[in-house]
Formats: C-alpha cells, structure tokens, sequence
C-alpha cells in the first residue's frame, strides 16, 4: 500500500483547522479522508471506518480532553499525529508514553501536514518493530522456562533423561498438532494440581 | 539533573538561524550552549564538549551531509534535534532509522525550540529504556541457550544428571567469581575444540 491509499480519519473540533489539515492531506494526494468534529463518541467511527493513519488536531486541549486522546492512543494501535498549541514537558512525556507518534506543538500549517504524516507512519513502524522484536524475546524465554520445567517435572516422575524428556514432549506436541510450549505449559499446571492431592 | 542544567550543541552553518535556535534555548533558561558553525570535525567537538543533547540545522542539505549526520545520530546515542526546510519521506524514514529523536521539516521558529528539544528528549529516553528491555530479554535468552548446551554437555561426559551439571557450572562460577553464563560459554568452547582432537 503506498501512503497514498491510506483511509485518514481527522478528529478536530475546530472546522477552520480542520480544513487547514484536510487541504494539507489533499495537497499530498490523500483522497481517502473522512473528519469528525465532535471527539465524543470517537471510538465508534474508528471501529467502523479502520483509518491506516489518525490525525487529532486538539488546538488547546485541557488536561481531561488530552488525557482521552491519550488512552485513545494506546488502545488503537495506528500512527497517531496529534497537534496542539500548547503543551509543557509533562504533556509532552504523556504523548510519547501514550504512543503517539507526531505530537506537533504550535506547528499546524497546511505545507507541514504532509511530513508530519509521513514522519507519524515511520515513527509508528518502527516503534512497532521493535515492540515486536521485544515480544518475540520475551516469548521465546517464557516458552523456554515452561519447557525447561515440564522437562524437569519429566525426568523425576520418569526417572528419564532429559533428552527423553524432550522427545517425550515434542512427539506429544506433533500428536495433538499444538506447540511444544504449550504441552509444557499444560504439564506444569498438572503437576502443580496434582501435587496439591 | 533537570533540563535546564542539560549541555546542548549546535550544529549550525547558518549563523542566523543558529541565532534563532539559540534565542528559543535562551528563553527555556537553558545557558549551556555551544555553538558550532562548520560541521566537518564536529566528531572532535562532540567529544570534548559531551553534551547531553545535540541542535542539529540543516537548512537545505544535500544527500550526503544529511547521510553524515544521520551517522552522526547513529553513534553519538544522545538526544538529536534536526532541522530541515525540506524532506522527502524517503529522507523522513532515514532519519529515523539513524535514531533522530525529533526530524523537524519546516518548522524552525524560536517558540517551538523548547517543545522540540522536550520532546527529542522524551522520545529519546523511551526509545532508550526499550532498547535496553530488547537487549536485557535477548541476553538472557543467549544465557539460558548456552547454559543448557553446557549441562548438555556436563551429563553426557561426566554421566551425571542436570541437577547436578548445574550445581556444578553455579559452583565453579562462584568459585571463580563469574556468572553461570561465561563459565557455560567457556565449557562450550572447549567442548568444540576438544572434539576435534
């Protein structure tokens, strides 16, 4: 999909800036672009329409507003470019803690709308990137620990090696078609259960 | 140590708008600025100076002074500011690749300094601290890989079972005062060289 393609959804309760915003879009060949005024009930339109990209345009957004905006932000997993007027350093920490990829303070002008997109999606990619990278890691080692245990738990009610252990748990994962982690997984909950008798 | 205690360089080869950035930095009570004009040597600059976040104005730059800047960023892991007047997306996703913490296109103006820099260092220090989960998760998933072949390889020679192999690893570490993990890396090693005898 080039950047071209992507379904914009505006959120700005002011029309003038919102106009500034949507003719930035246009200027870049953004086509797809929908606007809602009212912040209320925003949730909604978002399930509905499933923009690639949201712009917040908050002018001067008091702390309840922006603090909505924010749990907006970590909910919806999209690039998020968000401006505002004003904003101190706390407000700012807040926006990038929320995951919002572009927080433009008193910088709104048609020509910018466009980077400002272009920097929200890189900024979002490779954040999510990395977010990814950090769970796979720590899967990994979770899915090691449990079959580390699940091949204790083996080797003492058996008396096997662990080399048995394992194929033991590999030959049963194959059988029921799930993964070897999660047999461990299942393991270790038993023997937790079971011990408890 | 707050912001305003905070070391900042600028990299500016137009003394007039290196006078508006410092003008923005001034107003944000921030007095521990320096300034450089050429950006050849800036390397040396940077490290006497260690400062903790670096301005970076680029006005128009060309394909390679913005590919050696964004070297720069690459190696110097500090905060980075970087001006531009214009940018391609191809250039925006560049700049953050190379781990520029604000990519400011078109946007310098005094007033927007402060938000700027608390922003690049915001994005900086969120960056950082995932960065660093990425690298503890990755180095304790290669620990418990090498651990394992270790007892592996201490049960198969010494026919003994993988509580033992492991108390003995934690036992020889401790006696040598290192971590479980070298002592594992270093039995590995010599397991492979050993076999080739």
């Amino acid at each position: 999909m080039t950047h071209r393609d992507l379904t914009i959804l505006v959120i700005d309760e002011n029309a003038i800036r919102a106009s500034i915003i949507e003719a930035g879009l246009h200027d870049a060949g953004h086509s797809r672009v929908s606007v809602v005024h009212d912040v209320h009930g925003v949730g909604r339109v978002i399930e509905r329409l499933q923009p690639d990209v949201i712009v917040i345009d908050l002018e001067n957004p008091n702390r309840d507003l922006l603090e909505s905006m924010f749990q907006l932000s970590r909910s919806v997993k999209r690039p998020i470019a968000m401006f505002v007027d004003r904003s101190d350093s706390s407000m700012i920490e807040a926006a990038i803690d929320a995951g919002v990829s572009a927080y433009v303070v008193d910088g709104l002008r048609q020509e910018r709308v466009k980077p400002i997109l272009d920097m929200a999606i890189s900024r979002f990619n490779a954040f999510s990137r990395m977010e990814r990278e950090l769970a796979d890691a720590r899967s990994e080692l979770a899915d090691r620990k449990v079959i580390d245990r699940a091949k204790g738990i083996l080797m003492k009610s058996r008396g096997i090696s662990e080399e048995e252990a394992y194929k033991l748990l590999r030959t049963t994962a194959m059988n029921q078609n799930r993964k070897i982690a999660e047999i461990a997984q299942s393991l270790v909950l038993a023997a937790g259960l079971l011990e408890d008798f």
